[in-house]
């Protein structure tokens, strides 16, 4: 469980991915994001950024990195989770490198839970051009009208009438809803309000251009709207599909989250390393070029902790996603979902603090558009939210510690053997 | 010292202000805002907003509440800072309650400095049509090539020729440039390189309208630009303005700073925590409203813990809020500046950290445009830099203290005789 | 309420009391605390400490500051808890000078106690003697088998036999009980167990010498035993005494608790907050004497901003406890009992980590026997406990603050009006 | 570098280690440790508590795990770090195991630096009778006179007089020279004041029973002395020794430390977190066994999201002293004193903050002689000086990063590419 070293069989696809990103990717972003200043329809990509995309794309199936990330859907081989945790932190630091290598979120998770329990016709309609990078895909699962930290309130319906599934309802922060290019989503639906509290949800496909599905418009992040990839506020009425758009059957909405989740989220937080770590360099960059009071800014007070601390943080960090990832390696999703929840909840609340130290260090400039700090700041607090709030994860950490110590009789025997007795004097460490 | 109620002369005042804000703030302000989402000139008012706008100074005017802010220039009477701290409590409230009262930042400490240091015809020109709330202002001190913090690295230049001060350098974040009503700025500038360290910057009013001032752009605050008020960029090229333009003298630029800069920060931090205020309410109209695992969101984890501790530190901020401005009163501005830099430095960072409790109760609704919370962060965050950096200040109030301590032989005699004799067993407490 | 100045009347007494601890208290004090170095009963003052105590007490006498802190009794005259709060403050800074004047916890809370709802017969027998300053007293209320924060669980039982009530149980850290002059104790106990939970519990006086009462021995803090004074453990074991000892009444302990909360958790703040500015001293006085890496401590790395903060929260405590001592005048101990959850739940924790701050400036040396903050450390850390943990005071501030809100129309108006509509750009601040 | 495995090889190892430690150690705990409460001479141990002790290191002698901590002295053949990490951690679980493995602090670091760089006979006269169990030695470091985290500042003086060394000066802090077993002392003196800085120190073996050693008194940890233990205050007058007490050569005293204090933090950060969660276990029994406002006191406030930061925190502390261990096995002591700087930061503080926690749930009890927290308390607080404060760790580490940083082109030229042109609208993160 502490081998944590890369296994060497991967060694060569990370190093291709590195050159594929120095060589294919870094040489397009700079013209890539700047049309972005300037192009009339924020919300699409111009014909020339497409045209730099697919190119990076193309590159990436010539030398056979494309679709890396999926295990071989007969043998079940592929990359361990360990494996590509160290790919992930590569892919973290160009913001385009995840999508001309076809493994963007949610894109990825979609096409896993396709790839897993799709049927045949389901993979054949939306895996196959998923897989092909020919469109992308969407998740909705977050509702405005109630906590969806909970996800036993989620309550758009779906009611089965005709061999067709009716919904109704409201989602929100449907993440890369507002690309032209997105054309499905899988979204998480209330399908048998009667049944055991986890077995009401279900997972449904629904085709973006299905009738009653209507985009009410983008959710801002720190009014920040993120187009042209967008986190849409969908509405749905009375919204018809087919019997067979439900995956693996109704009532397993919750079984299948479990099969996306961890893999994601792994990817997430070394994405979110990766920020730290540019933001710990951009921190030491500015407080080496500045000068006040007679001393580079570095030198000034607490300058010097804050970047100790930092480091110390990223590299536990470090050490604790890639244990994670390696728990699901051996443990399977299920068992390691300890883990997986505890970089939840430590990953992007101390990113979020380091961003915030590099941002003061900058003065003024750290928060304007001169920066990309702001920016980062705001991606990395949505996380805290982002597949549960930290708040949910530690709750289920909490209750695992505990439930673990009660099972445990060696330790409890010793935490009641370290309680001294009364009328000691104790105190002996 | 610690009288820190407000004066019975100033209640009707209080009153009144109150009044003003309810009958004649409050029921255009929504209308007012609503027209920021439509407008096609984001970087101007509407016809309509400016109607809004002007229909209630004019009612401020004819209740006398037009100016409250401005001593009487010949008596010196006016309001304390202690009462101003009150009623600024209440202009907090709403956003644009303080511009109706011809009482907002920046024009009332460019008014303050005008009033007390212009000339005749400084006055004249300038003071009476800010006065008049006719026109508005702007203060350019920041600039981007240098670490500002340090005010004597600032480098804009102003050289003296023929009966001109020539003005060359760039400054940014120069707040409400942005309003094509801004029609002059105060600018800092260095005009002594040779003098001693804190004779070399100047303040010189600057028009905006005069050859040579471009502006570049507007800075973001976290990906905005706060138009039409904006915190524009601002470059400098061969500006020339009159040497009567000159503020009180060259190189009192310093001087004039700590004309300005107490009431602005007493103002500001009494908003800061009608912010704070209006955050934890937010969170507990929240926590209230919504349903998780059974139990309301207010009763869930540490949530009544993080309520109660915002609670405490908003009386504790305001009490040192208030003491700080009869600090003011009572020792002047230079004495109390301590008390001033207490103040900037524990309001802004706990008000940002109360807000960022508040959006994590509200999900991902917190930073979303339905929610105030996220522009109510970016807002508070760049005080953490306005008129200098919290570092700055802590180091202002720790080399005071160690300075005070040192100068005190009462509190070495105790420090010194506390220090147990070696081979005691000590540990008295 | 925002007047948080002394009373003019009350200044002539501080006079008195800073003049009696100069020339009476602070020359005995290190002869007196080096006795307890070489004395041979740790558990008793020597003769000569209690000749030095006494001489300073009967110095207080002929100045008439003998309890001071006590009302009138006929006309409800005396200090007010605002003026108190300063007088505190001065008594903190020397361990011995609350005892001198008869002020000394718990005897304070127990004489306030006995003076207000004590029959004259309880008068006569223990008050006379307390204000002689004859005898000392305790007050026994937490159990070491519950968990006594939650008061309710309080379990010791007085059953009601042939007019006596007959007490068994156990109670530890009864401070004072170590201390021989130490005759009578007020005892919480469950007399009314089938009565609504807030009526259970009642008050009743328990001589030290009555049969039954067994000190199993002293609880330690941090390993001290705090000898002789002593936080004792003690066993009840068919304890009778007389229907007479009861106080107030059956089923009013809870009751009697709000009489004497109030005032001596001002004290303990005054006091707090004075081991505070004495551990900022401390802190500057080492980190100015001592030389590392070319600098002086003080200037290290971020000891400065650790000054400052130090120097921030010491003044914003201070106002927060003269603040609910004033509310304490004003509203009555019930109704400012929010204010002194408030003080109770900051100071302790805060003042804990000023101290450890001053300890790591000096080194070692900071937890050893020659400086005084591990032991200040100590006693701060156990009133994060004393009079209910602070998890119990946040729960309380918390509570009352979402019933205020619940309460208040006005506040439920602002926070529901300052949800942008849906659709809305939003962003305002 | 990030395989954390423990070897095979190294297996049957940690196996033997734990079933010594459960049939030979655990037994006679109770009893060992009972003694301390009656025993007359508190600085020493009794002939039973003797009896024990040399029973279960005869034990260990004949199971083979006597001193395994060493490598072997020819072959240089040894438990690598990483693997003595993990026994570390079983060894940290009984306070007694360590020296019934003859491997308690600080004998280990002096045996391992006289078996590597001593001289046969300092081997012979010495390093014997250690290795055999048969004495105990001491490590005579911190100086009361000048601050000593600033290693250059040791001031005990070593002049070389007719072949003597003369050693003047004082210690304190010296841990286990208050056994009368210590026979030992590695003394850090300075023998070359005019020396370059680094090379002005010397180490050298002084016999704790040589004329002019003088043992002042026990140094206090909180109030707590430690005995039989110990740490000293040791001063030393015209204490002569061999001129062949020098270790390694004059000046080389810095180059000694070197060798020594690696292997001994891992053993302190591993005994540290075992500490860490011996509190969280206390914490978890505790809030289970309580019951306050109707709820057991884990189910109250913050207490769940507490218990799963103290696990997450435990966790990443765990994998990052592996990690340390680990550099240290592949890059050496002197390339790997980063990460060791890292634990010994991050560790101790973080500990303390569990323990405090688990103190805070316990109420009152917490602090008490019922419970080992304070204990434990008190001696993690420690560690954040030994072997250099916080402070000088975080230092060191801000100190390489920056440099790492310089050096880096590739680190730099991101950095500066992620500031955008001034001018741009930013903000893509």
């Amino acid at each position: 469980m502490n081998n944590l070293e890369m296994s060497d069989g991967a060694k060569p696809l990370l190093n291709a991915v590195v050159k594929h990103i120095r060589e294919n990717v870094d040489p397009i972003s700079d013209e890539f994001f700047a049309i972005n200043d300037t192009k009339e329809n924020r919300w699409s990509h111009t014909e020339r950024q497409m045209e730099l995309l697919e190119g990076a794309k193309q590159k990436a199936r010539e030398s056979g990195l494309w679709n890396f990330f999926l295990p071989n859907a007969e043998t079940g081989e592929g990359l361990s989770n360990l494996d590509y945790a160290y790919i992930a932190a590569e892919l973290g630091k160009n913001p385009l490198a995840s999508e001309t290598l076809n493994c963007s979120a949610p894109d990825t998770g979609n096409m896993e839970v396709l790839e897993r329990i799709g049927t045949e016709e389901q993979k054949e309609k939306w895996l196959k051009p998923l897989l092909a990078g020919e469109i992308r895909s969407a998740f909705a699962m977050t509702e405005p009208d109630v906590a969806s930290s909970d996800a036993k309130n989620i309550s758009t319906s779906a009611v089965l009438e005709n061999g067709e599934w009716v919904i109704n309802g409201e989602k929100y922060y449907i993440s890369g809803a507002g690309d032209p290019r997105c054309k499905i989503m899988i979204v998480m639906v209330k399908t048998s309000p009667d049944a055991e509290p986890f077995r009401q949800q279900s997972q449904i496909l629904v085709p973006m251009d299905t009738p009653g599905v209507e985009i009410l418009g983008p959710m801002h992040v720190f009014g920040h709207d993120d187009a042209p990839h967008g986190h849409m506020h969908i509405k749905f009425t009375n919204v018809r599909v087919p019997e067979s758009n439900m995956l693996w059957g109704e009532g397993r909405g919750f079984e299948i989250s479990q099969v996306r989740l961890g893999p994601g989220r792994i990817h997430h937080c070394m994405r979110s390393i990766g920020q730290a770590e540019k933001a710990l360099d951009l921190m030491i960059e500015r407080g080496l070029s500045r000068v006040a009071f007679g001393k580079k800014i570095v030198d000034l007070g607490k300058n010097m902790e804050t970047i100790s601390r930092a480091k110390i943080e990223i590299e536990s960090m470090r050490l604790l996603v890639l244990k994670a990832a390696k728990a699901m390696d051996v443990l399977g999703n299920k068992e390691a979902r300890i883990w997986v929840s505890m970089i939840k909840a430590k990953v992007p609340e101390q990113v979020c603090d380091i961003i915030d130290q590099a941002m003061q260090v900058h003065g003024a400039t750290g928060i304007s558009q001169w920066s990309p700090l702001s920016g980062m700041y705001a991606q990395q607090r949505t996380l805290r939210y982002a597949d549960g709030p930290d708040e949910v994860h530690h709750h289920v950490i909490a209750r695992n510690e505990v439930k673990t110590y009660q099972e445990s009789n060696a330790r409890q025997a010793i935490a009641k053997s370290h309680q001294p007795e009364r009328g000691s004097s104790g105190f002996m460490g």
